[in-house]
């Protein structure tokens, strides 16, 4: 099926194309003209790919958040054969949060993906969708951790994997400037340390 | 000075006009024409007293910021003389994040404005400004709590609050209902416990 790999590639380009608007020039204006001309197409053509500046931004989303799901991927290949759950957190987490320019840009177009949300319920829907998805996978881990003794039995999975969630707060700290990279790392260790230091915990052995 | 109180007076009520644009229609389009029009005034009377767009979103944050501050005073006031830091600390997250309607518009304000902030320098300083503001406001609490022995000697003053600040993450997670505001009124108790709860920490007495 040659022509159904062609148009899944021209999807790329486009997609590709939104991503460089959005790290170059913001996601205020964006506009489905302004990336068809950084594509190198008509506008018309543009719209035979994608109908709509929401159907356009979901997909750029759908493809960043699998790029960043191999991201995390290879993290955790490097980790070894069964990675501490400490490592896998941290391997997530660091990824989600726009330390390097490839996490920037899906951060960015995350940021404007949410404010679009707000005022569209089927992009409200489909990133409520693909967060509800992540958390899923962050609390299977906090989990198993539990299970395994890692974390303390009293810790409530739920409220630490809000909290482990909650951490993609220093993306606007991170942007702005008010907190360095290397401040955020050694803040996100410090949390992990808190939730696996559980010798330390009250309710420990 | 009637005249400086008018101009004053037909500003605010200018950025309100912006706050229920914001609220209503989002922040994707906003644009100058549409607030004058919520306003009900001309665009050319608008630019009287804005210049640009960058100008009336910052007036527009300052204000926000400042009923903010004013919200986060009264609610020390109601506990009590000499409030316990935890709660002035809780206080202070309580009203960053969007449980109400008053906070919900400034936190969306605030999230276009740091998308603006990315791509104009005027905007970028400003807002780092104000953060770093808050960011002080905030460690203050932190480095007098461990002072007075409520918070372990042993904790870095600077991670704690970056971690507390980072908590203003749950802004996307209740805008998206990923989590609900009870939900997260629980994770940032349980944060603040583990905060607080020295007696419970390796390094205590």
């Amino acid at each position: 099926m040659p022509k159904q790999v062609d148009h899944q590639e021209r999807r790329e380009t486009i997609a590709r194309a939104l991503w460089r608007v959005v790290e170059q020039r913001g996601t205020t204006h964006l506009t489905l003209r302004e990336v068809a001309r950084e594509a190198g197409i008509s506008l018309g053509q543009l719209q035979h790919y994608f109908a709509s500046r929401a159907e356009l931004l979901g997909f750029a989303m759908d493809l960043a958040g699998e790029q960043g799901a191999r991201r995390v991927g290879r993290a955790l290949a490097g980790l070894g054969e069964r990675p501490h759950p400490r490592a896998v957190l941290r391997a997530m987490l660091v990824e989600l949060l726009p330390l390097h320019a490839d996490s920037r840009v899906t951060s960015r177009m995350s940021a404007a993906y949410v404010l679009e949300a707000l005022h569209d319920e089927e992009v409200h829907a489909r990133a409520r969708g693909a967060l509800l998805q992540g958390r899923g996978a962050v609390e299977q881990v906090v989990r198993q951790a539990i299970a395994d003794g890692l974390i303390a039995a009293d810790r409530d999975p739920v409220v630490e994997t809000d909290l482990l969630l909650a951490l993609t707060g220093f993306t606007t700290l991170l942007e702005l400037r008010v907190v360095e990279p290397d401040a955020v790392l050694a803040a996100v260790d410090r949390h992990l340390d808190g939730l696996f230091a559980w010798e330390a915990g009250s309710a420990g052995p």
